[in-house]
């Protein structure tokens, strides 16, 4: 594991995209740590059966799912540029079913839907890097 | 890319008033109060030459373009439904505009680039007025 | 006391549109949106028997009434001067008992709480646009 | 003033007081603490000439004045009761004062304005003490 | 400890720390308050069995024991300094058993929780009160 | 890039740690971003000579250096434990010295500053992936 995080400092760095001010860092992993984050505590929610245990559950889930669709918004609108949706045509439709996606997780406990938003933020991912390419 | 949105709509149900509590009040006035606020800002900062003052009118710009930014994603993906999109194709790109738009009001004080801003919600009201009708 | 806000106004300025920049948007629609949106929470929280919906209606109220609360105290303190207190002079008191009653739909879930709160605010709003007039 | 505050202090105690959650723990002491650190941003301003340093006594000022206004704001509408009031009937306008002076303490780098906003919260602060007694 | 925290009084006063402005006004009473908020929103608790009021209980608690958090990280990385560190090498120890003890009231309700929380940071504001000196 | 983060995938798993849940998903990458952040801003305010940019990425910076600050806070305190300790004794030193340094990239706008921040927190990363081994 330590190896790992030893190569991945040479493979991120710090690139000058088009944020506010014009030099931000964007990265989806902030969104898919959150996803999982999510994910983590439907796991926890469905293991326990105390009600004060589940309520902080649905209240920290909440909190998660809205720190998802925070990045998502900001690495739609800040990070991705006219050309980059010329290549990705679908791009706009992917960050909004993402988005609802988070919505979704607030509203369920379902380990299946925290994994469609994983899966949808790794689409995203993917799209990124192409950008980065 | 227009089918696979014709798909997803058999797949999201539309409900009632489609926040994340699946019941929320929703208003583009909040963004466009923001806005508003943005470009008397901008007013305020050239009819000063104190370097104190205008370091207030950046700062503050800046959270109220930030607001204008939070509104309008909550409407894009909280209220808007895939119905909607039928009907306004151009729904994504006009929201990706408006929040790239207030972004622009957190870089200048360019009185055009608010009122392109206001230009824009108000472009979103009528379509959310539509879809009320 | 009405000697002694006589006084007062001779003292603080009345300055153009009196916010901390001294140039804001006020608006009480701000608060009455979000003191529609707890009505609307509550009759969504009666229409459901789930323990989980429900608690997170409770969470969102909570929020919605917390933010009802700051839009009427940044009214009150940013926009409203000594000489609309002339003409009002029941102006603190319709505050006090309108962010009161914000705080009293934090801890219900009784229709006529919310409906008692938009009066509150429709009645500011109503000596808010007295002193626009 | 300064005896008031020594003397207050004996009284001062965990109370359960009417807060949202109806028993909150409430003390002046929050909104001195950050109009003290007000005053002492600005003395700070004032021994500096370095403009960045300068902006950021801007920013930070900003920031604790406005938790000087919600701590107050908090006081006034959740700890204090009609019955105070019947004691205390400049109680509105006294809060009225603070927070607008508080507000003042964003506009300017007077020290005699940072001053008068303790000055008013060590009187809102006698009357919290009475109510207490 | 009462007679600690009495004498505590004395030697409190606005002093020039070392925040991030280089000058902070420091106070361990902003941790203690809403520690003893988070006490009695345990015995209210216990004192209620309508679970709407419980409900709201766990967030209020959640967000005033998550206050404490911040107020100790505050404390230990901008006010103490190594040469503090000198004097009182457990202070490391002492604030993460402190801030920890508050992540453990987010997850109980027993009363004795709180007081634990309580006591470490009227422990710290021995230290802290010791370093005034 | 794109296999890297394709790879990437298989090697973070959703981990339960020990947060105020019981169940977190921690990950030093949140601090390192917004150390990145911090980093690219100091290097976009030497290439401008514009005041309200250069205000602006003040602004900024303070947010993200935050940022920083919040997300090593909640590692140290909510993931780590004391066996954690016991083999890297150096724990506490070093998120002090990590913070502290976020405090000092808040004061100034020196790349090397923000190059020590970086440091410090992949060495805390070193730890964090070796409490994973």
């Amino acid at each position: 594991m330590f190896k790992k995080i030893q190569k991945l400092k040479f493979k991120i760095k710090p690139v000058c995209a088009h944020c506010d001010l014009m030099c931000g860092v964007y990265d989806p992993q902030q969104a898919l740590i959150e996803a999982r984050s999510v994910q983590a505590i439907m796991q926890k929610y469905h293991a326990s059966d105390d009600q004060d245990y589940r309520t902080r559950c649905i209240i920290i889930k909440e909190q998660r799912a809205e720190l998802v669709k925070q990045h998502l918004w900001v690495l739609w609108t800040d990070y991705f540029q006219p050309e980059h949706l010329e290549l990705h045509p679908d791009l706009h439709n992917l960050f909004w079913r993402a988005t609802k996606q988070a919505g979704q997780c607030k509203k369920t406990v379902k380990l299946d839907d925290a994994q469609k938003l994983i899966d949808l933020i790794e689409e995203i991912s993917t799209v990124f890097a192409k950008t980065k390419a």
